[in-house]
């Protein structure tokens, strides 16, 4: 399984993914699902994936390419961040095409995000069929993969005038409640976090399998939990029966 | 859509349960999905519903009658706990067969607990296939229906020597987190806890869609999550990168 997000406020935007693959319970790999492109000064990406492998490794790979042969679009001529998401999407759709059988479509999911200069910076999911979604100011983030575990924490704390720091922390929560709850997702977990504005390459770290500083976030946002849930107040049973 | 959720602590036993129902995203009712039945002093059970609701009052039904007639099996006169749910399963089973077509199966799980005199106090899931499983000091939760968006909190609670009254306001969080993400879900929510050992009926509630408390309790973790989060240490950005 996986999990990724893409979160957009007002100071820029961060990503997060994990790096757990499987085909099967029985086959575990490890591959980072989030690169990043860009030039400095002029235009930068991440994309994030979801899905089967093969389709998303050959999308990126053809990625990469497009850019290396100066193909007619590629990441380094589109002129909108949507350009970008609606070629992510053609790339997709013609790999699953190319692989399809009757029995099986190969399907992935992609978040892609950035700025270009002279317009907006954005992030998109784009579905396996090739449209895709934005975000929006009523809804800030964006998931793909295992999204269910990791969206009440999004949920209480995330708005779009949340710092940039805020929602990267946010991200690692949102994370570690999928971990902790979906064995199929799993470390090496990769943060990137952009600044609105800067088109240089964003702030980036992998936190590996034994990282202490998550094995201490998770402690403590644990403690914290518990500590909250101590200082509820006692359930009313005086509440009106129906 | 359906969320319920039944614990097994060392103090007794916690139910929880919406009442939405849904025949497609246009056709939503209302439909308590929690039932007691009990001989004071005797035995005491609790069942909760998630699936095809004709299924499921069905099965409720002829567990009634099945009282009332004294069947040569039924719930005033099974021995232990997972008789009982065995029972439940094989009216479930039997009722999905009677109405299953060659294109759909009206599919639902139960979760089924309480205590008879001279056997163990316990909670079941009961699946479509009528098997079950029962909790266990490792895990001593089982969810049915929407189970992802309200299972952090109770992995993050939940032991076995946790407090009625905890597990309780745990139930009612997860409850939260679930009808929160999901609209599908929602109030009214009942919540129905028993004593291990007492063998009388247990604490009742039900919280309608505009319960003061609910509100209360709602906004009261909202502030606390969101008071932990904004005390938690900022991103350590000096992790070794890969």
């Amino acid at each position: 399984m996986t999990y990724c997000a893409a979160i957009n406020v007002a100071e820029g935007l961060v990503f997060i993914s994990d790096s757990r693959t499987n085909a099967g319970i029985d086959n575990i790999s490890t591959y980072s699902k989030m690169k990043a492109f860009g030039v400095p000064g002029e235009r930068q990406f991440v994309i994030c994936c979801a899905g089967n492998l093969a389709t998303t490794q050959a999308v990126l790979a053809q990625v990469e390419r497009d850019i290396e042969e100066q193909a007619e679009v590629n990441l380094f001529n589109v002129k909108r961040m949507a350009d970008a998401a609606s070629y992510i999407g053609s790339l997709s759709l013609a790999e699953q095409n190319r692989s399809a059988t009757p029995d099986a479509v190969f399907s992935a999911t992609f978040l892609v995000g950035g700025e270009i200069a002279g317009a907006r910076c954005r992030a998109f999911m784009v579905y396996p069929e090739g449209n895709f979604i934005s975000t929006a100011k009523q809804n800030p983030f964006l998931q793909i993969g295992e999204t269910k575990y990791g969206k009440p924490i999004m949920d209480r704390i995330l708005t779009e005038n949340t710092s940039l720091d805020d929602a990267a922390l946010c991200a690692l929560l949102s994370m570690d409640a999928t971990t902790r709850s979906n064995l199929s997702v799993g470390p090496p977990i990769e943060l990137y976090v952009y600044h609105r504005g800067s088109l240089q390459v964003g702030k980036y770290i992998c936190f590996v399998e034994d990282s202490e500083y998550l094995r201490q976030l998770r402690s403590s946002w644990n403690e914290s939990v518990r500590e909250a849930f101590a200082r509820l107040p006692n359930i009313s049973w005086t509440e009106t029966n129906q």
